[in-house]
This record gives C-alpha cells, structure tokens and sequence, in this order.
C-alpha cells in the first residue's frame, strides 16, 4: 500500500486502506511526540502555507505545530490581512503562492468546494482543513484515530453523532470515515438539524437520544454554533439543551456503562455538553487535541512525499 | 540557591533570592546577545505560545525574540482571531494548548488574576506578561536589572515611581521588587492616581514631583494612558504634563545630578516625559528593551527547566 | 565592485552598478531555489523584522520566505495589532525594534519618505518595502530581473508602462531603475493618472494605448486601485477598461509580435488585464513572483552583509 495523493481534500475520496495508512503513519509521530525533543527532520526544507480564510485557532495552530514538529518551514496568512482585501480572486492568490515554491497549502476556507477548485487549478499539494459545511478531513481522522486508540477497533462499533448534522463538516467527515471502516454511525438531533436522504449515506436517523445513546459505544458531540443559531433555533439554545445536551443524567439513564465522550471543541459548557461530561472519565476530548498533531504530521508528511515522487500524482 | 518554580506569576510570590537568580542568569543571557551569532541552542525542541488577549507589539516580540535566540519554538495567538470570539473559557483554551505539548505559555490578559486562574488548573507554565492592573513581572525584573546594571546595586538605593500608580502593574510589579532587594520607594502622582492604603506596602506616598525628585537615584516614568485619562483625567492631560510630567527643568531645579530615568514605554512625548529627557543623557530607556530579551531568555529557561526537573514543581 | 549600503530606500539612490550587482546576487540565489532543499545558512542567526503599516500579503510572504530560505529569523508586525495605536511615534518604534539587536527592518509604510526617516535616526537596516506613492524598490528589481532573464538584455529595450503612473510606487522605481540600465521608457494613460513633467525624468508620455504598444518589447501592466478610483475615476472603470485595459485585441491589432507582459499583482482580472492575457503565453507574472524571492533573498543578504563589515557603511 502506498500513498500517492498529492492532496487532501476529502474522506469521502479515500479508500479504507489509505485511510489506514495516515492512522498507521500518524501512530509513528505520535511516538515522536512523547519524546523529549519531539522534532524529526522529515520536512526539512519544505515549506507550508496556513491559509485561514475563516477564524480559527486550535486548527491553525494544531497544523503549525505539526509542521514545526517535522521541521517545515511555515507561513500563516489569515483572511483578514490578505490581499483578497484587494480583490484578487482566491486561484490567483494560490498561484502566487505556488509561484514562491510552496510545497502544502492548509485552507480553510467558508465555501464548500474551495479546496477541491483549487487543487484542479494548482500544482502545490492542497491540504482541506475545513470547507464550508462539506469537508473537515483531519478532524475525522483524529477522532477515528482516538477511538481506534481507546477501544482497539473501529468495525463493529456504534457511534452515534448528537447536533446540527445538516451544518456540521465534522460530521460528514466522520460519516464518510467511519463508514468506510465498518462502523454503525446514528446521527441524533432535532429534524430541522438532520438533512433529508442522510439515510442514503448509509446512517440510521434518530429524534430520540435516548435511541442514540442506548447501543453507542461512542458518542461524537458536535459544537451548536450559538451565532448560527439565533436564526434557526430550536425552539430555544435551552429547549436544545434539555433535548440533546449530553449530560451526566441522560448517560447515567440511557448509556452503556463504557462510553467514549468526544468533541471537536471548542466546547460551549452547559449547551450540548455539561460540565461533568466534559471532564468527566469518558471524556477523551484532550486525546482528541494531542492526536489532532500526529494526524497532521502523518498528512503534511504524505501529501509532501507524494509530491516528490511523483510531480503529476493522483489529481484528487 | 535553585530555581524551583513552574510559572512565573507575579514578583509578590518570589524571595529576594529567587529574584537575584533571575537577575544572574539574564546576565549570561545578555553576553550571549552581543556575539555574532546571538542564539544559543537552550530550548531546542521546546514550544512556546504567545497567548496575547490584550494588543502589545513591544513585550510580544520582546518574548519571540527571547524564545528564538534559544531556539524554542514559539507560536503567537492574538485574542482577535482566537476560539475566545467562540465562546471558549479560557480554561478549556489552556487545556486545549497544553494538550499539544506546548512547554510554556506567556499570557497577556486585561483580568488581574487570569494566569494565577490558568497555573493553579493546568501543567503547562505559565508566564505572567501583563494581568490588568495587578503585576507585570518581567517589566520590574528588565527594570531592576537596568538599574543594577547602571548603578551596580539596588539596596539602599532611592526609587521614585511616577504617574499613574493605581491602574499601573508596572508600579505594582516594581515596588514588590525593589522592596524585596531593600530600595526605597517613593510613589508620586495626582492623589486619584494614587491607591489607598498604598503606604502599607512600605513605600512612601508624595503628591509633590518635587519632593518625588530631590532624593531619587531612580525615577521610573510611568505612561499615561490617554484612552483611559479621557474619563479621569487630572484636570486635564495638559495640567498632568505641568505639574508631573519629567522635563529638563524640574531635573535641573529638583533632582540629583545624577539620576536614572525609566519609562516602559511607548512613551507619549510631550505628556509625562518630555522630549530632551526621553532621548537625554540619563535615560535608559534603550538598555531597557535591551535587557527585556534577556530578562526572558533567563525567565524562559527557568521555568522550562524546573518543569523538566520537576514534574510537580511548586504550584505558584 | 562592492556593496556599501546598510540600506535599501530607493531605486534612485543606486548607480547602475550596484543594480546589476544585486541582479547577479539574485540570479545565484534563484538557483538555491531550485534545490531539493532550497535553504543556505547565509544569515544565520540574523534577525529581520517585517513591519507592514499598511495591509500586504504578497510582499509580506515574499520577504518572510526569502528570510527563512538564508535561515535568519524573521518577526512579523502588522500595524494593526502594534504599538502605533498607543500613539508611539514611529520613530520610538523603531528605536525600540533596533535595541533589540534586530538586524533588518523591512517596512512598507503609507507615508512616503518614512524608510527615509528610519534610516536616518537608527543604524538598524531599513529595507522599503514600499512608501506611499514613492518607491518600491524590490517590485523594479524583481521586474527587471524578470524581463533580463527572458530578454537577455535592458538595454535598448522600450518599456511601456501602463496605467495610473501618478499614484504608482511601482512605476517610479521602474522608471528609476529601467533608465539606469539604458531601456526607453513610455508612460501611457488617462491625463489625470500623468503627472506633470514626468518628461524631466526621460521617459515618453502618450494618452493612446497604440502608441504605448507598438513599439513594446516590454509592457509593464499597472494594478488600477479600485478603491481609489472610486474618487477620481476617469470617467469609469469601464472606460479605463475599453481605452487601456490590455486584452487580446488590443495586442493583435497595436502590438509587435513577441512582447512581455508584466504586472506587480494582485491584477484585477477584467480591467487592466483581460482573462486571456494574464494567463497567456507572453504574461511572465508568475515569473516575477519567484524571482521576487530570489531578488528579496539578495538585498536581505547585501544590506546584512554591509552593515557587519562596516558598521558606519553609507548613510543611504
């Protein structure tokens, strides 16, 4: 099995056994991560662009830490700075980066689609780190990564997916991921929240948490974005919370008594998680961070690799 | 005498000796930034992040340069593009930056308190760049330095803090560290400048700049903060200047002849440190900033390696 | 030959000489950029400081990568989050980056002259990174750099430069620098985008676009500020377009055969350059952003060098 995308675009492109080639990769950094230098120089002399077209800070500096960690050189340009002020369109800005000889580009960016548009039009490697409500492929990687970590396996598993489905990349990042590798996804939330036909993905849909929690082995709770929701609230941020707000009660009630807890943060205490759940023994929410970092390593190190050993690589 | 800290908080919490350590080991530091190549491999491997929650360019790329001359490496978070925007706490924010390894956070933050809040809830070490009102330490250790350096002792030296001494923690951070080493202090301004009950912190409480003057070996300039004084201003900025402000005529009618002046900067020109003073022959404003990498390169390198040594470490 | 400025300000200020040397410097620094590995330890342990006062991306990351390639340690300031809010003058700014044993300042700023200034009352590097309407002197260098590596040659060339020469930095330093080497330069646009006695400086004036290409080797294409043009437009963008915007037809029907399209970017596609054009087979304009580094990798190492072999150097 060899790796040879030069980008990064999507879990729903990826085969089972690629995706298990970052996991198994990614494994490796994490081992370099615990020592006391943790440093190698597989990128020495590469050099990544974070393109942040969209706020963000624990993704943003999850993948500048993993380019430091593997002696990258990288570059930060955020949105509010950059020359799409003036205009430019968002492939010539991307050109102009490639032009300086740039291995990795790292976007996020608001519209769905962004990355794949500009990895049709450029010859640097495109690494998506957030499109729109489409894509966030790293972050379902290292939540793969934690569970197969904590339980030893992914097939067979039931993982119930609580929030806005219809809004949430993490989401269908991890349906694709999950899927691919045999687990039982539900996806739990109020029916505005829940997109029609998400059956055909191959997910059971449930209103009920109780459902959601009842056979879960691990329970993906997703951040309600308070902004969006002033808009399209259901019927109340509090009615929400009573509903699917993860609490130590609605486990306690409904649960197995293993579960794991995770949550792509950042975390709004006291609306989808409590307090105690979000510290609490089940919680691997900080094992989700520190993997995030060797999942991004394993990333960065194959999309550059890919480019090196083959200047034409697989398109997508 | 060894260091044993994991943070560095405030001046308040540190004996006389742990303060002269610092100052000793800022000076081999300091020998180091005068070679050709001012970079030491000290920290190498170690990561550092700048966590500014309140806008400064002078301290922040005082601690990047620290951080680079000892070949960590450092990663900057601005408040304005953080998870803060999101709702976080900043507790899950630390828990978040410590997740990945990080070895030292340098904290800015308008809250007197918040780094005392993070150390006592996280492993990572926390470096106290400025809390409110409360303490700024490594401003007093650059100044306490400075002074040392120029005048070769700090006991029994006369020490004038000057402007506006309630909201500064540069006042603050000052008079813990020069009572400690046996300087005398005396505090002027204004009397709404001036906190009550300032006298039991052993410092004396003048309103006269000339009876501030007459004695001091010393005189630290504190700034004006013109956004602030719009609200409580004394009556005005222009009265401020007359009756507080340091120019060449009150030295030369009230002071020594031989006399240090100190300012944090950035200096408003013109209000409480005129021009001629500013650039005269007895600041020190320069050896100041100066000293400041140094005063973080011994701060950096304390505090990782006590965290080495020491897992536990002392709390505060 | 020999490099003796500790600063880079204008295109002006150079003889011929040292253009070309810088030109060389470049053309040895391009072929680093080839390497596997594009790095060289030229300036290691060097500090340089990119003060942007005014909004930039493209520039900003060309001067931070051609940092990172010669291994120096490059901080970034934006104006935005720096000091200047607090109402320090310029001036104190950059007396305080200078004691922190900062090697280069490379500033672009909105005032014209203000590199001047710097260089006059530090003895820190200044590098213009563009000043108001003034200079931009690396764009120039960059610029011939590209058309003598296409061309062969400057001298004898024509060179039309095309647009709002009045408000250009860019068709300043060109002009400066193209009259230097021996190439004919026209100017050509609206009347009100000409400013008057621009003859005294050898170059040709014309308001008809036919005039400007038919006689071109070279076209240097000028970026038209919409934000600015929305004051003094002439009479609309759209006519600017339909008079000297530069597509297709324009160049079949006025220009000679084989001809140089060139544009500092970022272009507005549509207005001073069709689609077709930009992206065609005589556009060199991702040229010019990879040779951009290598120009910047040069004057970051002349300036550097010059300062340590004699620390007076030339003021200028």
């Amino acid at each position: 099995m060899k790796w040879e995308h030069r980008h990064l675009l999507g879990i729903e492109e990826l085969t089972k056994e690629e995706i298990l080639l970052i996991l198994e990769q990614a494994e490796g950094f994490k081992e370099v991560l615990t020592r006391a230098i943790p440093k190698v120089p597989t990128l020495r002399g590469k050099t990544i662009v974070n393109l942040f077209c969209e706020p963000s800070t624990r993704t943003r500096i999850s993948f500048e830490l993993a380019a430091k960690r593997l002696n990258a050189d990288i570059l930060n340009i955020a949105a509010a700075s950059s020359s799409f002020q003036k205009g430019e369109t968002l492939k010539d800005t991307i050109k102009n980066i490639e032009a300086m000889n740039v291995d990795v580009i790292i976007i996020r960016h608001a519209c769905a689609g962004a990355p794949y548009f500009l990895a049709k039009n450029t010859n640097v490697g495109i690494v998506n780190a957030g499109d729109g409500a489409h894509e966030h492929p790293t972050q379902a990687l290292l939540d793969i990564f934690t569970i197969r970590e904590k339980l030893g396996k992914l097939a067979g598993l039931n993982v119930s997916i609580i929030g806005d489905i219809a809004h949430s990349r993490v989401a269908r990042s991890n349906i694709w991921a999950l899927t691919k590798l045999g687990a039982r996804i539900t996806v739990c939330g109020p029916k505005t929240m829940i997109p029609k036909e998400i059956e055909k993905l191959g997910v059971t849909v449930t209103y009920s948490i109780k459902d959601a929690l009842k056979t879960a082995d691990v329970v993906n709770v997703l951040r309600i974005q308070i902004e969006r929701q002033q808009e399209v609230v259901f019927p109340s941020l509090r009615e929400y919370t009573r509903s699917f707000g993860i609490d130590k009660e609605k486990l306690k009630t409904f649960a197995k008594k293993e579960i794991l807890i995770l949550h792509p943060g950042p975390i709004n205490r006291g609306v989808e998680l409590s307090q105690e759940v979000a510290d609490g023994e089940y919680s691997v929410i900080l094992d989700q961070v520190i993997n995030g970092v060797a999942i991004r390593m394993a990333v960065l190190f194959l999309v550059s690799m890919a480019r090196k050993e083959n200047e034409e690589g697989k398109e997508i």
